[in-house]
């Protein structure tokens, strides 16, 4: 349905985990978004911002076929859901949505917490939480 | 910076507002998420949730020049501020992002109230909210 769409991403993740294992809880994890030097002037203002939410790319999950349903969380006691009613990393756009903690910006490199993606995951976007 | 991405629309928004004039309040709009039949049993469960998240293109604005500081929400009075901090539908990547309340499903098409977005926007992800 309908045309594709071209995107290039903004920016990059840049953290401590490489994956494939991930972190007991991704909510204490710090990252840098480093943002293309080109959005400099597009930044002003996120450093007054608590919380930012951003958009960004699952790109560990590339090239995995796509189920229609997933048990959340991967946990198997939990009965299949329509991938749509989750949160689940495989989708068939791979986005990844974190409202995180906005912590400082120097120049184009934000630094965050909280964030759930892995180092050098693409960065799509980001907006006011 | 990074490659360039590619994405196929999963659905279109479809409701009374063409545009180019906006509602007086888009909470009030309801609004069909036509999601392609595709991807009709990824929306088991879709039913059961109250709020949704969208991540839909604000396909109106293509082609535009993007401006790196904007007044919000369109108010002269208030400063220009980098585009990043604010949820103005002209940014590097076109992407609308809005949490509705969702109304019923039937089949692949998904009544919901709230959305932001003319009729024929592309839709690119569900989520709960």
């Amino acid at each position: 349905m309908g045309r594709e769409l071209t995107v290039r991403p903004i920016g990059v993740v840049r953290n401590s985990i490489s994956g494939p294992e991930r972190p007991a809880d991704w909510s204490l994890i710090e990252s840098e978004l480093v943002i293309d030097a080109r959005w400099m002037g597009a930044l002003d203002g996120v450093e007054a911002l608590e919380r930012l939410t951003v958009i960004w790319w699952f790109d560990r999950r590339e090239g995995e076929e796509v189920p229609m349903k997933v048990h959340p969380r991967g946990d198997h006691s939990v009965p299949l859901r329509g991938l749509f009613a989750t949160r689940a990393p495989i989708r068939p756009i791979l986005f990844g949505l974190t409202t995180v903690e906005a912590l400082s910006r120097a120049g184009t490199i934000i630094r965050v917490r909280g964030l759930d993606a892995f180092d050098g995951s693409p960065i799509l976007d980001l907006k006011p939480a």
